[in-house]
Order: C-alpha cells, then structure tokens, then sequence
C-alpha cells in the first residue's frame, strides 16, 4: 500500500486496498475530526496507495479501472473516514472532467499530466452561485471572482474552475495548477460533518487560462453533447456511495462496540450475562443491516447503469438514456441517505449510554452524512423518481439532475 | 404464448412470457380475488405458456433455465396476481424438491415425469404440525394423517408429501400424483389474502409408496448433506419474490388509476388543473419506487447468490455458503415486506378516495402481501440477520431459517 | 342501555353507555362487515342507548352534553364497529347543523323534533361536487340533483341537504325527512371498508322546503358569522375520533387473540412457552400501544378546545381562535391515520399467520380506516399545520379546511 | 425575572418566567455548547428567576407549585437550552427526595433549607454501580466510593448521596453539602450532548452524617412505603419534558432559521421565490409539528396523573397506582425520544445545506436528546408497556421502572 508505482491489479485487488487504506484511516479517525486539520497525511495514504491514479491510463502508471470500480473504492475509503472518501470521490469526478467536457487533446493531456504526477484534484464548482466570471484577453481568458465551496483547496494540486463568460451565458471549465499567486483558499470550512474535506471558499484573481485549454472549446466554440452533462448524475453517485460508506463505518464502529463494551441490561427480569442475547440488540441491528444491503444494491445497480454509459463512446448516449440513469442514480441517493441517517442515530440504543463519550466520536457518521446529505434537496430527488414513474418525465439536465 | 411446445429461449425471452401471463392474468385479478374460485385456468395459462417446466431440463422440454431467472419469472407473474405467483413458485421449489434430497435415478424420473407432461406440483409439508406419520409396509412406506395447510391442492398434478417414520425422527419426502382416493383435499383455504392459492388442509389416507420413491433413501437410509437444507432458503425466496411482484402490480395499478382517474385537489389554493402537479403525489410515487427498486436490488442479488449454490454441486456445499446465502434472503424478505406492506397502504394517499371502490379491489395487495409474510414472524429474519452481523452465527438449518 | 328514557347522567356514566354498545357492536362486527347488510339493529341500538340524543337538549329528554364528550363516545362506538363510529360522529355534526348556521327558532325546532323522537340524521352535501341546484318558487326553495355520497340515507330519518341558489353562489342548508319521493337513495356504496355506512349516492327530485326552514335565512338574507365554519374542524375531528376508535378496536381485537390464540415461535433456539414471553411481541405491542396514546391525547387536547368553542356564544368565535383550532385538528387528525394504518398492519405480525383467516376479518381495521381516511388529502393536513408554523397562516375556511 | 424574593404566583405566571428564561439561554446555547464550561451563570439565572424554588413551600418563599407546572417549566427552559433543563429537572426531583423517602421532619428540615437559601441539588445516585459503601460509626453513618456519574456536581448547593449499608441491602439516601473535603469532583464529563450538566464522576471519601439525616429511617430502620418507588418514574417524566423541551427548541431554531435564512429551490422548475412556497418545507414541518404536539399531549396527560400520585397522601399510594402512572410514563418517553430525534435529523432538510455551519450549531438537538435518551434502554420501555397491554403487567419497581 506504501508503493506509488501503479501494477496493474484487478478490481477485487482495489478494493482490497481501498479496505487497507481505510481500516487506517478508521483507527483515528474520530480524534481527526475532532482536530480539524487539513488532512494532508491522509491524502498522502491515498497517493501513496495508488488510488489517486484508479481511473488513470494504464500507460501512464494509472489503474485504467472502470467507473463501477471507483464507486465501491469510494464507498470503501468512506466506510474509514467520510471526508477522505468524498475526496476521493470528487477527484474522480474531476479526473473525469475533461472526458465529459474536453477535446480529445485535452483529455490526453489531463490525463497524462495527474497519472503521471499522481495529482490531487480540487473544485472550484459551485453553480447556485454564479460568481466566477471569464473575460477574454486575446488567446487568453481570465477568471475572476468568489466560490463559497470548493471541495479539496489546499490539499488538491490542480484546480478545475468554472466560470461564465462575459456578454455570454457559456460555462467554460479549465484545468489549473493550485498553487498559485491567483487562487486563495480562505480556511473557511466550519460546519458540522465532512469536517476534513477543505471544502472553503476560494477567491480567484486573475487565474489566466490559454482558450486552448479550455475544456470542449474548439475555436472558441462548444458542441455541446448529452454527455456533457452526465457530470451531475455521476457525481450524485459519488455522493451515494460515500454515504453508504460512511454508514457502513457507523454499523461497522457500533458493532465492534457492542462486541466489546455492551452490557446485557441487568433490569430485564432474566439472567442475561451478554449484550448478545438482548432481542432488542440483535433485532436492531439485523434490521439495520438488511436496510444497508438493499441501499448498498441499488447503488451497485445503478454503479454499473452509469459506468457503461460513462465508458462508451461519448456520441452515442441519448438523453433517454442519460435519464434513466439519472433517475435510478436518485433513487439510490434518497435510500442511501435515509438508510445511513437511521443507522447513525439507532447505533447508540444498540451499544448504550457510556457510548455517548465524545472519545468514541461516535456521532460523527450521523454528522457527517446529515452535513453532505444537504447538498441539493432530497425531497426533489423522491419528486424526480415520482415524476419519472407517475408521467415518464426525465430529469432535464441542470446542475443538479 | 399458448404453446405447450417449450423451445429454447433465452432467460430475457422467459421474461417476457412472464410478463404477457401477468399482464393476461391483471385484467380481472380483482373480479377473481372476490369470486374465490379455484384457479384452473390460471394454472391452464401457466402450462400453456411453458413456464411451468421452466427449470426442466432441456432434453424432456424443459426451459434449462436457472434459478435466477425462475425467481424473476415469479416476480413477474405475481406482478398480474399474487395468488398465481405463489403457486408457481411453490411449484419451483416442489419441483427441485428431488434435487434437494434424492438420489440421481430419482432426480431423473421425477424430472423426466413432470416436464414431459407439463405437470404442476403442490405440496402437504407444514413442518410446523409434525401430524403425518410414515409406517412401513414391506417395501412400501404408508403415509396417514392430516396436514392443515397444502398449498397447490386442486390444481396439483402431483403432490409433495412429507412425514416422520414410525419409530424415528426421520422426515421422508415423496412425489405422488395428487388425484387419488387417499388423498382429500378440503377446500378450507379462506384467508384474507392469497385466496387463489388453494392452501386449503388435506387429508392423506394409507397413501402408499414404494421404499424406492422415498427422496433419497437407499437401503431406507439417507445420507445427508448441507444441499438437502437448501429447501428452506430457497423458498423463502421464492416468498420474497412474489411479494415483489405483489408490491409491483400495487404500484403499477395505482400509477394507471392516478394518470386515469385522480384529479387536482381544488382546495390547494393554486390552479393545479391533474393529479401529475401535485408535488405530495409526485414525491409519494418517488418514495415508494425508490424502496421498491431497493428491496428488488436486494433480492436479485441475493437470487444470484442462491442460483449459484443450488446450481453447483451438491457435496461442495458448505454450511457457510449455506448460512451466508440464509442471512441475505432473511435480509431481503425483510425488505421486501416492509416495502409492500407501505406500498400496499400508501398507493390510496396517491389516487384518492374514489380508488376504494371494491370494483377497482385496490386492497389485495396489501391483503395478499399481509397475509402470506405471516408465514413465519418477520421479527425472527431480523435477529437473524442481526446474529449473523454482531456475533457472526449462521442460523441453524430448521424448517424455517 | 335498552331504554330511550334518558336520564340526566354525567358524561363518565355516558362513556360507560359507548363501551357497553361497542361491546355488543364487536361481537359480530367482523360478519356484519361480510354481509354488508343496512344497519337497521345497529342504529336502533344507538336510538335505544340514548346516544342519539347525546347533546340534544335536557328539556326535551336531551343528554345535554358536550362535544367534549360526544367526541369521547364517538370513538368508543368505532372501538366496536367503526362504520357505527361514523354513523354516530355524523349524526352529531348534522344534529348540530342548525346551531353552525340556522337562526335561534329554527335551532329551537330542530333540536326539539330530533331529540323528542330520538331522529338519526343523515346528509347529502358532498362540497366537491356543485350538484344539487336550488330554485326559488314563492315562499318556497326546491332542491334538485344528484350527490355522489350521502352517509346514513337509509337508516336516517332526516337528511340534511345542501345546494347552491340558482343564480347566486349561496349555499343553503334544509333538514327534511328522509322518507319522502323525492329522496331516492340508490344503495350503491361498496366500498372497502367502512361499509355499513350507507354512503351511496342520491337522488333529490322536487324536494321543496319553506324559505323560513333555509337554516339563517331572515328574508332570503344570510348572515355569515365565522361560527358557521366550525362545521369543517368539527367534523375533520369527528373523523379523527372514530378513526382512533377503529385503531383502538384493531389493537384490543388483537391482543385478545394472542393471548387466546398465538403461540411462542418453536424455532426460536430457547424454550419459550407462551406468545407473552416473545420479545417481538411485547416490544411490538408497547410500541403501537404508546403511538395510540399518543394520538389520543392530541385528539383529548383538540376535543377540549373546539368543544369550548362550540359551546361559547357564536358571535364571540375570532378567524384566530376558528384558525388555531382547525390547525390543532389537522395535526390529530394526521397522527390518528398514520398510527391507525400502523396498527391495523402491524397488529398481524403480533397474532401470526392463523389471524389472517377471514372468519376472523382483522383485516377490516385497516381497510376501515384506509377507506374513509382519504376523504381528503392527509398531505394537505400536514402542509396546513406547516404553514401555521412557518408562516403564522390559518387555513382559509373552506369545505375541507 | 431577577429577584430571588418569591412571590406567589400562578401556574401561568411560573411558565411566562420559565420561557423568559429560556429565550435568555437561547441567544448563546450553540455557543456554550462548544465552549463547554461550567454553567454558573446559567444556575445563576435559575435562581434569580425564582424557578429553583418552585417546589418549594411558600411559607419560605417558595412557589408552592405541583409537579405538572414543574414539568411544564422543566420542558420550557430546556427548549433554551437542553442541559440547563436537565439540571433544573433534576433538582427537582432531588429536593423533592425527602418527600418520597423521609420522615416529616426530615422533610421540613430540607426543604426549609433549600427553599430559603435558593440551593440547587446536585446528585451521586447511579444505582447500575453500587459503587458507595456505608459504613456505620457510632451516631453516623459513613459514605465512601465513587459514582461514574453525578448530575449537577460542581454547580450544586447540596448533593444527594446514595450508598449500600455494610452488611445490608439497605439503600440509604442523605443530603450534604456539596462543598466540602470527602466530596471531589472530577470535572470529566465529556460527552456528545448534554455538555453542559457536570455529570462528571465523582469521588466520596468519609463523608459522614448523621443517622438521623439518613432519609427515612427511625432507630436506624426504614418502613418501606410503594410511595418511596415514584422516584423512577417521576424522574423518567422529568427526562421526557426535557427531551420535549430539546424537540421544541430544535424546531423553532429551524423555523426560523427557514424564514430568515433559507431560499427557494431554483432548479425546481416553477418560479417559487421563497422557501414559504416549497410543499416538501411545509409539509416537511407540518409533519414534525403534529407529532411533537402528539408527544406532548401525552407528556401532558402523564404529568397530569403522576402529580396527583406525587401530592397525594403518600400511604395512599398502590402499587396498581404506581404502575400504570410508570406505565403511561414509559410510552410517554418513547414518544419523545421517537419523535425527538425525528425532528433532530429532519430539521436540516428543511433549513438548507449552509444550516450545517457549526457556527448554527443546529445539530447540537440531535446530540443532546440521543445522549440522554440512552440513559435506559427505550427497548424495554416499549416491552413494558407492551406487558402491561398484552398480559396486564406492571412494571416492578427498581432503579429504572
């Protein structure tokens, strides 16, 4: 796991891993979150492991693994820490970036460039808020202006900005080194969950782009694809199954506890001796666990729905097709979501009052995947499953369907 | 569709079949759960349609397919009637019974029997009620007693018996055909739900076999093996089937009345002008899809799981594998129970007060639903599960986990 | 309780009159429901029990009671038959009709002719649909048309109608006999539950009553007054009442059987004797129990103050005070039918598999209870206590709110 | 609200205090939380409020109120701040100790003393580890030990001391001042919730009292009445209003936090322009709102019942009495929890994704109710209600029913 140089393993090797990296992840991870600072050791493991580079070609050092494969390291990173797994989730999405968007130059270029270095991406993509603005300046563009969220800053090597150019309504996206006099992270992440994911605002002064590196565009133009826009459906997918990971380290932690400190209650009228004979424990538990695995399904379902769509050729992917994917993706999130905020609350009736301790830190699934959960409301994710089953409507492509 | 001829056809082609026999048996699903009435010519459409012989093998007429696929063509048919669903797949177990615990010659005659004449198999095994008794005649076994439920009855070709021997605490199973002076089915079945299913008691009266048709024995002995356990996660997966399908064929019924009947609510103090504005209708059909496409997820993951151990051979079974694939149909029979009973209750929200007319029978698929997941307490699939998560124990191989 | 001489008697005497009719009501109430036969014996019980004329006033043999009380019984009633509950709850609400909106000596009459001959009242007003129209002719006004539903119809003796003035868009409200040609109820409700409510559909043809029996009507003049709202919130928690009295009925019909009937689970790895020693079946039953008290004590709560409101002069009655309470019982009243669909579903997996037989018909809780809790949309009960509470809004009078 | 001299005042007046009080402990709770130091002030405020002496005797100045104003005030300062509920609820219950175990001098004794000097109660009563040892020294009796929780501590006037007589299974109650060398505490509560209760451990070293302060005993013996047992579920309703409290101040945090902060869904569709017009918002709220209201109706109907136990003639008291208040009590405290941590979770979906900023402090509800709310397993309350339903028993008085 200590070795940068990439072999070409196998899926189930990956996810071995991705296993390793997170059962170190778990041992402190409850006094990290505590602590608050920015995890430039863990991104490190996550360099070092190889995992940076999963999607990356094989020719230039990367794990050339599918789309499938990088959701369930997701998941699994996340089940040891749900900040590093989100990081890891959104770098992907980022890697990715370029084939969604880019010319074929481009994306070789990207590619080659974070494989070979086996750089970190960041972004600074926020679209509710429309404050990054691109004027033009002969072969250049420059980027200008405030993100409230940008997932990543300081512990990401590349940046990808977003931003609509002036006198036009076109997003133009571009690739760009994070160090730099222009971009400024601000240290401003405080919120109550996600804690190590850097995800603060970010001011941008004149970030200088050559319009040749501007993703997709071609003379200054953009064809636009239906593939373009399959960056929300897959990202909503990388949000899902950090959310089962984080839920599987909250069922995970609290069964370990069980195991080890539960008391049988002494009250009940019989001669319990073990936490392991209480019908409500073991009733509590089962339930929960049956909960998991159906989420844990549909994301794998639609796992391998969107990473057929995401490695075929990008033409031919019709918006029925980008749809439905979209829509079972929805699905999954909302079970994810509800499934992992039940299990982060019910763990405590199942391991007991002294599991409350702060040193345990066992609320910090629930906080972590309350604070994410909220990132687009899941309330129009049911309504989109709805309009799709009730009208047959397909979720029209925006930033958040 | 109204061929007996089985051809070769792909398990997506069987699918299909399935989906027209449910589609065919919707039409007065709700008339017949009124009516009562022996379903004959539902069977009859079942054997038209091949799917009877559906794991028969391919050399007698026999689909050749899968369990796999067999679970699915269960869902499918009890999409149109929950009742029919159940018939089926009990017959799917009853008809891999010999597989389960027979000797290779008997697998082959009983195999050869029921695909060649397309016969239905119902059973009389209620392990819960030890009431048949097996006494010895020569070389002949003679089964007495009364079983009180035996679904199938009336519509069974051939009929699954199942007693204790005198003097022992050994169960022999035996296939015989249905239709015999020792044999008197009661027609007793009146439940709330299922009521098709003819699960009525039975009476079994000096029914003689030879020692050779006992399942399994040589020399009157039986060897055992993890294989012959099967039998009880294998149907309860069949169970979990068709109450998929049963949960369905509620959501889809209840999608067609809404875009058919609802209207707006006139009171909401907007000009919502149909039922597809409303947001409460539109989240409630996206919620219920969405725990529905879970609990599907779930149990056609566990379907592959258990096609895959009951499809390899026999000896290599392991009471591990065996156990594993236990707790993920416990896991799955829980979902899809909860997830149909709410969908069951839920879909009158989603049409409206006019949808309880008896004509339109919307309540039989929370009845049909209801009433068979009382097989054995739900609660016990959750401690189960639970055992297995917190303290890593198999359920022991019983009538019913 | 077989007197209609009613005494003065306190209100805890009258409760004890409800139990003891509920009591006779539950003994067959699971045939009755079969054969769905007009109540006849059941309305003359209520006449013979003096229930009847529960708030009528003392002076004309009258129980003089409060709604308060008339909710309590109300709910006691539905505990032994809920179609007998709404019968009950209705004939409150339309015995009232007069004081909701009628003049002094029309209310005077009114109460005097229902409690001298211990009338049961049904109606045809069914808001949603305008049709029953209205005529002037001299001193008389004369209804015509068509109501979909018209609870009680045969077995009232009076019926209360509604329509609108031709040319105008006042609505106007008469009690006439129910017994006359131009009332002709057509017998068609079959429903899936709460089926001996005689809610079919009417015909009136010609029904002429005196300008001077137009409930308020001085001078062919209606003068509103908040007060002749309360009919909605009133009425919303007559529902609310009877809706807690079937869930009450579900929950006690069930524990009788278990005790009487369930046993423990044999396959349970101990040496459980009796279905009072399972875990689940305790744990379950603590929990319904604890949601039903629940729901009571908001409905207790509602109850105390729309009855103050009720009682206290109709002038004094402020939008405000009309608005909160009808808030109140929006939230009772959605409380009430999540828990009672809970109940009447979950109480099957605390008596097993034999309560489902149909001689037992524990189903028709929830079938009651599913049926008449969709008169209108609970969601737009759950968005008008949300609205009071984030916007400081009151529902706007109307037929639903 | 800032005189200690008591004047007598009403119920209502006492509720007027309590939420002045608690909109005081609003302004800064999020903050304090983090903080997490000793609440001073805090106790300060509730002394100068006059609430410490509600209970008390007005010949000495103190409010002469019953116990359900007490919980009403104990539900109102913790929907400011849940621990200072905590503390002030607990008080309660501990100045009232006397009455429930004492002899009447003892009672006068005590409660003349707190009463005139505004003390607060601190207590070492943790009855799952009888960790305190008596010992008896002449005239007095000798504590020593050490209790893992002791509520209050440092912020108390007095503690309340429980320990084992040597030799004996006698319980023996005492109050000491808590400032004094035999009593250290340990300052080491450091939980996810309820941060600010001081419920650290505490260590007794040879604190000494007199036999004839040891509560209830005369000639160092003690007459055991049923009325002793009503700390339980006394103290269990204490534990249900501060939870309510948490639920309360968690909802309104949101509410308004929704109409200052929280913006209309822009994706939505439909040209919505404020979070007032989103339908998953209200009905969202609407639906948390009934259910806290359900809760509290039957915390109301609880407190109702155990104060006329707890005023009445203490040999009056049965233990049919004592069981079903504890009963009623016990599905009270459910329905808090339920719903406590329902509305914990849920409450962000309705605020918005920047609602999770720590600064709000918004999960700090979530964090408080599940810590305490663990204190005995919820599990066994439902079976006890579900005991008292299905076979008619009552829960036999111990340390925590």
């Amino acid at each position: 796991m200590t070795t940068t140089e990439n072999r070409v393993r196998s899926a189930s090797e990956w996810l071995t891993t991705a296993r390793e990296v997170a059962a170190e992840l778990a041992v402190d991870a409850a006094e990290r979150d505590r602590k608050n600072e920015t995890p430039y050791p863990e991104v490190r493991l996550l360099k070092d492991s190889g995992l940076v580079t999963l999607l990356g070609p094989v020719e230039h050092g990367g794990g050339g693994q599918s789309w499938e494969t990088a959701y369930r390291v997701i998941r699994e990173v996340a089940r040891g820490d749900g900040s590093i797994g989100q990081l890891l989730g959104y770098h992907y999405l980022w890697a990715w970036a370029a084939r969604l968007v880019a010319t074929d130059e481009q994306i070789a270029a990207v590619e080659e460039l974070y494989t070979r270095n086996n750089f970190v991406f960041g972004g600074a993509v926020n679209p509710r808020d429309s404050d990054l603005k691109i004027t033009e300046d002969g072969d250049e563009i420059v980027y200008n202006g405030h993100k409230s969220f940008s997932t990543g800053s300081k512990i990401s090597d590349l940046t990808v900005l977003e931003g609509v150019l002036e006198g036009t309504e076109d997003h133009v996206f571009a690739i760009v080194p994070s160090e730099q006099d222009g971009i400024v992270f601000h240290d401003d992440w405080d919120n109550i969950g996600q804690r190590l994911t850097e995800s603060g605002s970010v001011t941008i002064t004149d970030v200088r782009v050559p319009w040749a590196s501007a993703a997709g565009y071609v003379d200054k133009k953009f064809h636009p694809l239906t593939y373009n826009t399959l960056n929300v459906p897959a990202i909503q997918l990388v949000f899902t199954n950090f959310y089962l990971g984080i839920a599987q380290g909250a069922l995970e932690t609290a069964l370990t506890y069980t195991r080890e400190h539960t008391r049988a209650w002494p009250y009940g009228g019989d001669d319990k001796t073990s936490a392991g004979e209480e019908w409500y424990i073991l009733e509590g538990y089962g339930d929960l666990q049956s909960k998991l695995w159906a989420a844990e399904a549909l994301a794998d379902k639609a796992g391998t729905a969107i990473s057929a769509v995401l490695h075929a050729p990008r033409e031919e992917l019709t918006p029925q097709a980008r749809g439905e994917v979209a829509v079972l993706i929805a699905a999954a999130k909302q079970r994810a979501i509800e499934t992992g905020l039940e299990i982060g609350t019910k763990i405590f009736e199942l391991t007991g009052a002294r599991a409350s301790a702060t040193k345990y830190g066992l609320d910090r699934f629930w906080r972590n995947l309350r604070t994410h959960s909220l990132h687009d409301p899941v309330a129009y994710k049911r309504r989109e499953v709805g309009a799709y089953a009730l009208l047959n409507e397909l979720p029209e492509p925006t930033w958040y369907t």
